[in-house]
């Protein structure tokens, strides 16, 4: 554990990126496996990972994004996309995979799908995509520390017009919408910023307290 | 790694635990440093973790949590609550503390600075709330890799009314709005429906596409 914090103090935001160090495949892969091992509520996934190494479509997505130069420095470009709604579908797809896996029928997780089933898909697409979309942020939660763990490089990105983004990765036509991209790479060090700055966070008395 | 995505095969929801098994301080700690440690955006950290280890607290908020039985017999009930707002004074008071800890004053950083406080305190407080939620949901993403890194085992918990269990722990008056709940303790084993059935995901080929 001291190894995972030490880690997570090694990470930083990365600003500018090499573009001749290409993330190995089988890190990304580990990393992809971390997003998809974690928690979400009810265990529903309500999102998906988009990863871009195209790079005519990483040069398309950037001008939608500040022009940050990651994304087209980065080797690999993540991009979490929330379920745009929670449809029957999709609920049902997710316990019919459980009960397929588990290879059996609980009465209690029956009862919950048709909890889910009777309150979800009535609620306004909005409530249920921002729903969905903080489920994402803990899979950008779990690969932030994933690739730290590799020491990989990444650089968690909401400064992008997502419909833009929907757009050019022709998200909205699957029923998803982008919230957050991390691009995985190497720091360049030189040209970076911030690199060299003091990590900052609030001490822990001010971020933690305690009712005991 | 592989240590890593052992871990987080290992980690479920814990749907019993044993009231018996206290998790030791360091290691909560180690978990805390992990949330705290991680990325938010633009730095600001726009969440605070309430640690309730009072048992009597946890009584008062367990009915509003549909009476879960994880609550009282966890050792350290996480509350994670996010900002309502972003305000002048909590941007100003990051960039204030990001230039003391680093000792200097950066014309870029400032610049940033102007922008956030031009654009957050202006929007709405409920679209500013959700942009911190997500912020907090990264919080528990680390904190459930650390918590499963510790072998130590935890819940997620979104089923709980989030005005009542604010009252209980005065949040509002602070700022801050509750959004997700993470009890840490030890599996029962018996008594818990859930520890021996299969962890399921939906495959690497529904959930990630590859654009190359």
């Amino acid at each position: 554990m001291p190894e995972l914090l030490n880690r997570l103090e090694w990470r930083y935001a990365t600003k500018k990126m090499d573009p001749s160090k290409d993330v190995a495949q089988e890190k990304v892969e580990r990393i992809l496996e971390a997003v998809r091992l974690t928690a979400s509520s009810s265990g529903l996934q309500p999102y998906e990972v988009i990863v871009v190494t195209n790079p005519a479509v990483r040069e398309q997505i950037k001008p939608h994004a500040w022009n940050q130069g990651q994304i087209s420095d980065c080797s690999h470009l993540l991009v979490f996309a929330a379920w745009d709604n929670y449809t029957a579908e999709r609920i049902n797809g997710m316990f019919d995979l459980v009960n397929e896996q588990r290879g059996l029928k609980n009465e209690g997780w029956e009862a919950y799908r048709q909890q889910l089933l009777a309150s979800y898909p009535a609620r306004d697409a909005q409530t249920n995509f921002e729903h969905a979309a903080r489920q994402a942020y803990i899979g950008l939660g779990s690969a932030l520390i994933a690739a730290a763990y590799e020491e990989v490089d990444s650089t968690p990105m909401e400064g992008f017009d997502p419909a833009k983004v929907d757009e050019v990765l022709k998200l909205r036509e699957r029923g998803l919408r982008s919230v957050v991209m991390l691009p995985l790479g190497y720091r360049a060090g030189e040209g970076d910023w911030l690199v060299a700055l003091k990590k900052v966070r609030r001490p822990r008395a001010q971020f933690v307290t305690e009712v005991a």
